[in-house]
């Protein structure tokens, strides 16, 4: 057991985020809306000095080392050399020129197995009031210092950085932490057992013991990095386990200022703040199979690209992978009562932080006969037409683009789009061509509007699988029985995260719905209006199935946090248990029970 | 979907056996003492009468083709040619000349994915309560044919087989389905969702829907065939999947039987047999490998060996594998109030059905200065002699010996046996040495009295790793510190699933305490008395912990079951939803929740 530490000092954080904390229980169990946090950064508290001094802790960090351990009462024994970072704005594309400490693999497994047992022992309540903190201080004290590191290595727009990577990846957060407490609330700390054995009674004490899994590690991604990574982080930490973070060398800044505010809380309120570390790597030198193979490693959290995703579902054993990767979010367009509106919906979320989403739509499928209105079927070629329309207007004002498209995260995207739309024009037509816009504040930004593409089945091969990026390809089919097959089986080959349906026709739906549930994409029907498609609500939407390669763990069910620890037991008479020198109580608080 | 059958009859099942049902969730909340069956034969209802039809049952099946679908309403389409079994009675050591159905492999995938919808689509309670009446179907109506069956295949004794493999498996089934239930329910069917965004109010209705994973493959052993068969059977159908059952080719029958009355309750009840179908194999042409690489093969409960265990581990990806195999079962004897109770003890647990349990002792850990007790400390060669006289004073008796003993399952243990006896003589010291007793009613019988050795931890490669069979070293120590150390390094290194500890010092419990914790087994302090030492009760004692190379899955915990299902939306705006020719009930009804 590790000594290194006196116990928490008696400050009861669950009580002090005992509202908040119900509020979000009710919500997980209603899957209704809600949030203890304004939704768009001009009803934060003080909102005009708070971005201002966000702004300004954000410029702090350029060009200098980054000290993890700034405010930490007991920073880490062993600090290591400071390697330079990779990270270049997507908006000044400029190297942010921050550097940060580099410390050993192994150190960081051997701090992290140091750190657990106090932690484990401490019990439920303790754990997740703490972590219930580290939400509170990332809300109050660092929201738009990370907006804006957000902005500058994902390149995700203010508003964007401030709601999906801020404060719905803080819901998310605490969402992980309610089920983390159900999975633990489920077994009884201790119980009484009584049988007979023929003429005897036996009584027996029973203890039951939560026991952390181990060292869990952290892979987090380039274009939307807390939004996973805050959940995956607390519902290891809520069940007992140490978390190495493993950010892409893109996006380094966002969680080094993450892995500070949990440090700096753990260690004010007694816990080893090396229950939460960095493990820093470079485009040129991976760490990722290090990390995943170390013996040491007991649960892998996983966010990036498919190929390396797999490898770590493949590879992780004994440890427990979580992944989500991405996949084919496919549209199936048979039918609107308002089909403007459709349109205009889904020109939005085309267009919506270029499409970098997870669940961004990518492939469109329409009956080759048209789509069906109140006012007579609109021909093929004409909804195609239109959708282009819908991006171009939303699109070709240079501050709307700037509001909604952002920026490019990675030079490869641009490759990418020049090569598809060669492909496109040569296989299909090309809708509407990307062209670089003017950022309005950052001239030297990163970006590009959308291309779309107009194919038939035959182009196949150009759109089964992500092409990362904001590309789109609208896809004739012999009919909507066909087009709903063929998205369907997209999701099921290549994976998917959402789905988005227009129908009129309620078998049509009943049908969708029965073949997106197979294929387990999370299916809008029919939503026009302000809020964007693809929108996932925290405490409501389930996001990633499971049930196809687009990931195998969902934000959030019990799944994702029932195996993060394990139970042992200990038993012993009742009448031995009494003994006078027996401790009882002393155990129990060992226990990690409260 | 699979429209085969018509919906299910209005059979009310779950209120049938809602009052069952809600015994074993209170039980699982407190983990106390709780069964519905007696928990002796002679307690069963009309015992006399139903043991000898049990066992008429049993007889009825030899030298005969076993007709699975007997009494079913709607057997299989394709039964497939029949291929004798290789089942020797341990008792007789004849065969059985049982014969069983063959169906090809993908036959029985096709099968199994046809079956699933309608099974899926039913809900909750439907199937819970189906399954609890496949439950009460096989106590009333099979228990003793079970019995007979699992003692000719198994060789249990009668009592155990009626027990451990019969009521006390039924009742880890139940606890199987409580947490099952439990981690259904914490999915809401439907919610309502209403947000702001902008000026405009958005409301869904979403609607939550549990979808089975896929097709179940459970692998059960030769020596407690249903023990943990019946929960992982239960926990993949309780979840909506499919499961096809692959029996130890020397341990068949109890399998069969099972799966018969899991199709016939399934089949009168509206659904489709081949949700539990069997698949048989040979040990000259095993089939494990094809059915945890099948394509379909989502689920994989094993039990059985460490290496196939370990193997299926890393090979079940993209399925999720929960194993047990086995581990070294360590005792720790450092002092007590009353030695000759905790050797009695010992010494029954050393006997019980030969050690042939996955918690059964092996390793006794000794300091080499003895064991203190109120009278003095007794030195270490004296606690060794008579633990063995212990045990010799338990199997000198045929009849004694036949109730405790039992037979040994395989020949391989005899073989063992022998090349242990050997080994150990030549490295350490025969405490007792095995020999074949007399079965006053199976004179045939294939038995063995225990092999005991003392050695010293110089002989580790002997005892590092599971010796099946009744085989078990004292083993001498520096003192006891080294011999908590020793003992927990074997279950750490080797798995171990039970550990047993004497001591009156609680400072050193506390520590056995925490570093059993750590390595994961189970621990009993201080048990004497008539309850064997490594019973495991149902709704109370978790069964493998997760944490050594012992098995990964946990009876039963959240984990256990939360991954067998996975959670697929679809929200669509009230407004839209709401339109006349909308329809939310039926569709409510497909999501399979009630």
């Amino acid at each position: 057991m590790n000594q290194r530490f006196t116990p928490p000092p008696p400050v009861d954080l669950m009580a002090r985020h005992a509202q908040r904390f119900a509020g979000a229980q009710r919500a997980c169990r209603e899957r209704s809306c809600w949030s203890p946090f304004p939704d768009m950064p001009a009803g934060y508290p003080d909102s005009a000095a708070a971005q201002a001094a966000g702004r300004a802790a954000f410029e702090s960090h350029l060009g200098r080392a980054f000290v993890l351990d700034d405010g930490v009462a007991r920073p880490a024994a062993t600090v290591g050399d400071v390697q330079p970072g990779e990270e270049i704005s997507p908006y000044t594309q400029q190297a942010l020129r921050v550097s940060y400490a580099h410390r050993e693999v192994d150190e960081l497994f051997d701090a992290a197995e140091r750190a657990m047992p106090a932690w484990s022992n401490a019990g439920i309540d303790a754990r997740i009031g703490t972590l219930m903190e580290v939400v509170d201080v990332l809300y109050r004290e660092h929201l738009f210092e990370l907006t804006h590191a957000v902005m500058h290595t994902a390149g995700q727009s203010f508003n964007m950085a401030y709601a999906g990577s801020g404060v719905n990846a803080l819901d998310r957060a605490i969402e992980a932490l309610v089920y983390a407490e159900q999975a633990m609330r489920s077994v009884t700390p201790q119980a009484q057992w009584r049988r007979r054995f023929g003429s005897a009674e036996i009584a027996l004490d029973k203890h039951y013991r939560l026991v952390p899994r181990g060292v869990a590690v952290c892979f987090t991604c380039a274009s939307f990095p807390t939004w996973n990574a805050w959940p995956s982080m607390m519902a290891s930490l809520a069940t007992g386990n140490a978390v190495i973070v493993k950010p892409h060398p893109a996006t380094v800044l966002p969680m080094a200022i993450s892995v500070r505010a949990f440090r700096r809380v753990l260690a004010e309120h007694g816990f080893d703040p090396d229950l939460v570390t960095l493990a820093l790597d470079t485009v040129a030198e991976p760490l990722g199979k290090v990390l995943v193979r170390h013996p040491k490693t007991a649960i892998v959290d996983f966010t990036g690209s498919v190929a390396f995703g797999q490898w770590v579902e493949q590879n992780a054993h004994p440890a427990l992978a979580f992944t989500e990767t991405a996949g084919c979010n496919t549209v199936v367009l048979e039918s609107a009562h308002d089909l403007d509106a459709a349109l205009r919906s889904l020109a939005t979320t085309l267009c919506m932080f270029s499409a970098q989403m997870c669940t961004s739509p990518q492939n469109i499928y329409v009956p080759r006969d048209g789509v069906r209105t109140p006012s007579g079927t609109v021909p093929f070629d004409d909804v195609a037409r239109r959708l282009a329309q819908a991006v171009a207007a939303l699109t070709g004002d240079d501050k709307k683009a700037a509001m909604i498209l952002a920026t490019i995260q990675s030079p490869q995207t641009l490759s990418l789009l020049g090569q598809l739309q060669a492909d496109g024009a040569r296989r299909g037509e090309v809708l509407l061509a990307p062209r670089a816009y003017r950022h309005p504040e950052h001239p030297a930004a990163r970006t590009s509007t959308p291309l779309m593409l107009k194919v038939d089945t035959s182009a196949r091969d150009l759109y089964a699988g992500e092409r990362f990026g904001p590309i789109s390809f609208v896809i004739a089919c012999a009919d909507s029985r066909d087009a709903l097959a063929q998205a369907a089986s997209d999701v099921s080959r290549h994976g998917g995260l959402t789905a988005f349906l227009y129908s009129t026709d309620e078998d049509f739906i009943v049908r969708a719905q029965d073949a997106y549930a197979r294929a387990g994409a999370q299916l809008t029907i029919n939503l026009t209006g302000p809020m964007p498609l693809n929108f996932a609500a925290a405490y409501s939407d389930y996001h990633v199935t499971g049930l196809n390669p687009a990931g195998n763990a969902s934000l959030t069910d019990l799944a994702f946090v029932a195996g993060r620890f394990r139970i042992t037991q200990s038993r012993r008479p009742v009448d031995d248990a009494a003994a006078p020198n027996a401790t009882p109580k002393k155990e129990e608080t060992r226990h990690g029970h409260q």
